[in-house]
């Protein structure tokens, strides 16, 4: 797998270089000529974007090489993309659309937005042919083809509402009407990816096609055109591309229009709450609703701000974004409490057991911060993307790249629940958005602005990119990030070049320190961009070395079920306890964490893939009762003592099925 | 204050001899004979019920002497009941009549349901009749006055959908409908106190008008009549009751016809979750939707139950009522855990900060809980009836009987919650429903059957009542119950009769001893009741001695918020930490129990009204962290020894504002 995969970035580095030299054929900013500039764009191309702080690079000019992320997107590539594949066809989403090509007798399966989990493969695949050509290239071509036989002459385009399902087409607002635009919205990301992987327009042109030949003259503010509500918010983030790609203004308007609502739709308060759509964006003052339709809606208003620059959006989301952090997400970035309709609850309410927790509203989260920091680089928003990436979004996928976490708990019994893995969910929403979001990782490392470069993440990688000014520019990292602290970066400009070098410190480090070429820098501090703004020249090293002991976190009083508790980190990743880890499987609600201990750290290479484990000296509590009533008399209790074990939460569920605990109780030494 | 109450008591043991007089004149069985034997019956009167197992004695059987409720009653006629007869002057709840009449030219005032109000009040006031004759006659005459004079000739009545909402009457079947028949509900219950206060059959006449003139003509289950949907539960009870008084069996039909919901009315599924009703109680599995009416629900259908005899029914109320002690009940009795919709949670969805737990449905719990110990005779029904009643009911009242609770969290932050008790509400449920089960208490404490009597309570109390074999029997406790365990009861039959006696063991009792005339009973266990079958001679005693060591109770381990964390419950109460009475006003949420350690126990006659506190000496965890962020690293912690001080859990919230909780943190000794 290891020589299978170095073969493969080979062939990524030879992209790479197509796709610079792509780029360099394109006069900056000439919106004329958008089909041509594709191997330059990154996974949101804000580079004409007139609000925005940073620019990304593609995701081709960065490759990871051996390390935590990098076996992951192997797994992803080998296993996961190929296997939701054929599941997908198993279960009859690619024959809807061959049904109506009449080169398959298959009846419409699955839901009304079933075509999104096709397009949302197309995307992850798409973004992998990025850094590993060739694999999914003839599967993303049939499924090209697919649209392209489907689509009706006048562009419309969903197998569920072609043919005897015509009449009930954009018919019911708050649900149907707001699905086609959301398998549109997924289609247009997909087609974004694909035209960014190799240039080719065949999807972007199905997406204009349905836009320009269907959406517009029929839909739209004007008294003459229907009203459209975007009842799961998708379709704002893909029309922003979509103008991002072609320049065209009007699916910019379109995206604006859908984000002030329609007052037209008959929608209940509880519609607009659920929905997060349907009422002007930009009168929202808190997190409520279905998660992952307030994250992507976040997200696409982040997008309208970025060409915009309305201040209102900005207001707005900067409310949200508090109410987010200060109040509504888990420790492990995940988002949304609520089972009943997967929503976030009141501020505050975080239960740990029933916790929501959906794998796409954290990496919804994730997608809205990459925004944010776009539109503010400031890097807390860095900070958020990391913790939603390496513990709340990590955990929905098995370390076998099949199995995959709808819900992520922070706490878990198996007696009292199914398998929180499965291979397939019927709304397989998660599984090909856990997919894209590792295909598209390496996009999320790097920034620039016209000062310079920024350094958002770490991991053993190679950047072959250039500066604003036009300098090209390598940039080496070596580290064990996360399992280790010390992230030694080689920055490496063709020629000496005066420009900025901001590298983000965590805001989890309680320690730093950093040097430029092997001289102390002074001032560090964590949760910051540190900038070295100077003449660089070839083989300049920046190190840095953060803290590493694990903390104890504690939560708000307001936080209810985690009082008397603490979480236990270790730099970005979040830890828990499995029964399996104890001695005598202890369930991790009897054991006590001594909160005045420190925690051994050991790298155990065959455990999970190899994890960094945390042990300590705790107590067990064990309460004598019997166990058939809702409260029952404590006949006694003792503590003894107990090995504390705890596993990197995102490698929870890998096992047998254990009891599962992110918040533990804590003992303390007696002053 | 107890000068003026014994002067009541002789009062009352008048009017108690009156009604004995009373009772005499009447043929047993004799249903046409409805209106004279007011004055022999109970709170539910299931004299004539065919499948009850116990039968109720009127409140004006029972005296209750000084002691614990016999405060809160003192209270509640002195304070309560005065003061909310002003406040609804006040807030225009009996002009809302008088402008129909032309005596008043105050606006309508309140919500669709406010008639509910006076009726609720004027209900409380008749019970509190019973006991204290006199003192709110002349305001329930002015009220009865009211509503002759507003009545329509076709028996419709609601000051709301009188005069210009007239159109809107009868419209809208989830609420407003819904809502129609609630004040209508209230209105029944209203009557038949003041029926059995007083003889009094005026209000009684109104309903029965209501009932017969305008809802039998235009409404029912036949095609040629408009459907009803009982929006929220309350009329049937109130009409079965009414059914019990006239023995009218066109009411218990038309009562079981709302039980059954009709399906020619549109509700959504959310509807008839939330309403409870709208669809056959039979086929409910689990308690669900707002909590009020889901336990008025079941109360009417167990009274149904009582008259019918329909096995459905029974099966239905026992799974309701396993899902409601092994999953969805407060340890103080309360239910509704969820603020939204004032409902049922999932199964062990039981926060502490944000439990609901209104107060009108704790008083349902009790209710239902009465009627099943009528359907069945288990002792559990009692246990639960005590456990709501000296707990999650009692707190709803202030010790001063004018500051009222709607919500009754079992945890509580001052800095992040308005008042938790406040003189009034705008739907100002709670307060007359505290005021009336204070008022009808003497009624829960004796049943009767064929074989003999059932002491359910325990208080300083006189029962002079009779047997069913027609033997005038007195029935003398003596106790300082909940503070303490001892209970004596002398027994006075007019002549020696041969009779069971059962005592009810409390379930929480982990020790019982029980003497007869100072023999000791063998076999003794809690939760039972313990029955002595014998020859009674006038003066025979029996002492029950219950254990009153405080216990600690665990919860379910599916209860999230309450791992590792105990509630302390001592007798019938459940005691919680305020921190006002903790050294250094340490917050409740940093407090831990020692678990190996035994509670001091302590009368206070000074503190809150007179209450044992307990005290132990505690851990007190200091972590120590910044306070301005969601999740926090803590830079170290402590503990140190803290002096734990409980009061019960009803008095809380009767000083200054302080954090309350009712589950502590534990620790123990190490073993």
């Amino acid at each position: 797998m290891e020589h299978l995969n170095r073969r493969r970035f080979m062939k990524s580095a030879a992209l790479a270089a197509a796709a610079l030299a792509a780029r360099r054929s394109i006069a900056a900013g000439d919106s004329t000529a958008w089909s041509s500039d594709w191997a330059a764009q990154s996974v949101i191309d804000t580079r004409r974007s007139p609000f925005t702080k940073l620019h990304g690079v593609p995701v081709r000019a960065v490759t990871l090489h051996d390390g935590f992320w990098q076996a992951r997107r192997v797994v992803n590539m080998e296993k996961s993309l190929p296997t939701m594949h054929a599941l997908l066809e198993e279960h009859g989403r690619m024959n809807n659309f061959r049904r109506l090509m009449g080169t398959s007798t298959a009846k419409q399966i699955g839901p009304y937005y079933s075509d999104s989990d096709v397009y949302k493969w197309a995307e992850a695949a798409s973004w992998a042919e990025q850094s590993d050509t060739g694999l999914f290239r003839a599967d993303i071509d049939a499924i090209v083809k697919l649209l392209e036989g489907v689509q009706e002459p006048n562009g419309y385009l969903n197998t569920y509402f072609q043919d005897d399902r015509k009449p009930q087409r954009m018919t019911d607002h708050a649900q149907i009407v707001g699905h086609e635009l959301y398998n549109l919205g997924h289609l247009m990301q997909a087609s974004v990816a694909q035209y960014r992987a190799t240039g080719d327009r065949r999807m972007l042109d199905c997406c204009m096609k349905f836009v320009d030949g269907f959406l517009f003259p029929g839909f739209g503010r004007e008294a003459s055109k229907r009203p459209i509500v975007s009842g799961h918010p998708e379709i704002e983030m893909g029309l922003i591309e979509l103008y991002r790609v072609t320049g065209e203004k009007r699916y910019l308007d379109l995206a604006g229009y859908i984000l002030e609502g329609d007052s037209r739709i008959p929608l209940t308060p509880d519609d607009i709450v659920y929905l997060f759509s349907g009422a002007p964006f930009t009168g929202r003052t808190r997190l409520e609703g279905h998660a992952v339709r307030v994250m992507y809606a976040c997200s696409g208003a982040t997008d309208y701000y970025l060409e915009t620059g309305d201040a209102k959006y900005l207001a707005t989301l900067t409310t949200l974004w508090n109410d987010l952090v200060r109040a509504q997400m888990y420790v492990t970035g995940g988002v949304g409490a609520r089972r009943r309709h997967e929503a976030f609850g009141d501020d505050f309410e975080l239960p740990n057991l029933t916790a929501y927790g959906e794998s796409c509203a954290a990496i919804g989260n994730m997608m809205w911060n990459w925004r944010m920091l776009h539109a503010t680089a400031d890097p807390r928003h860095a900070d958020v993307m990391e913790r939603a990436l390496y513990n709340g979004i990590n955990s929905g996928m098995s370390l076998s790249g099949t199995m995959y976490c709808y819900r992520n708990p922070l706490a878990f019994d198996p007696t009292a629940s199914g398998p929180i893995r499965n291979p397939w969910y019927d709304t397989t929403c998660c599984p090909p958005n856990l997919q894209r979001t590792l295909a598209q990782l390496p996009g999320y490392f790097y920034s620039t602005d016209h000062d310079g470069l920024y350094v958002h993440m770490f991991h053993n990688s190679t950047l072959d990119w250039k500066l604003e000014s036009g300098v090209p520019v390598k940039v080496e990292q070596t580290t064990d990030y996360p399992w280790e602290g010390h992230v030694r970066i080689v920055v490496t400009p063709r020629e000496a070049a005066k420009f900025a070098l901001r590298v983000r410190v965590p805001g989890w480090a309680k320690t730093v320190r950093m040097t430029m070429n092997g001289a102390e820098i002074p001032g560090m501090s964590a949760g910051k961009y540190i900038e070295q703004a100077r003449l660089w020249k070839p083989g300049d090293v920046v190190e840095m070395e953060l803290g590493m002991e694990p903390q104890m976190l504690v939560a708000d009083r307001r936080v209810a079920e985690d009082q008397g508790k603490v979480a236990v980190q270790r730099g970005a990743l979040v830890y828990c306890a499995e029964s399996i880890d104890q001695a005598g499987n202890i369930a991790p609600r009897e054991l006590r964490v001594n909160a005045d201990a420190k925690f051994a750290i050991k790298r155990d290479k065959d455990l999970l893939g190899g994890v960094t484990v945390l042990e300590q000296t705790g107590e067990r509590l064990s309460e004598k009762s019997s166990a058939d009533a809702l409260y029952t008399a404590m006949s006694g209790s003792s503590a003894g003592v107990a090995a504390v074990r705890l596993i990197p939460y995102y490698a929870w569920a890998n096992r047998e099925p254990a009891e599962m605990a992110v918040w533990l109780d804590t003992a303390a030494d007696k002053s």
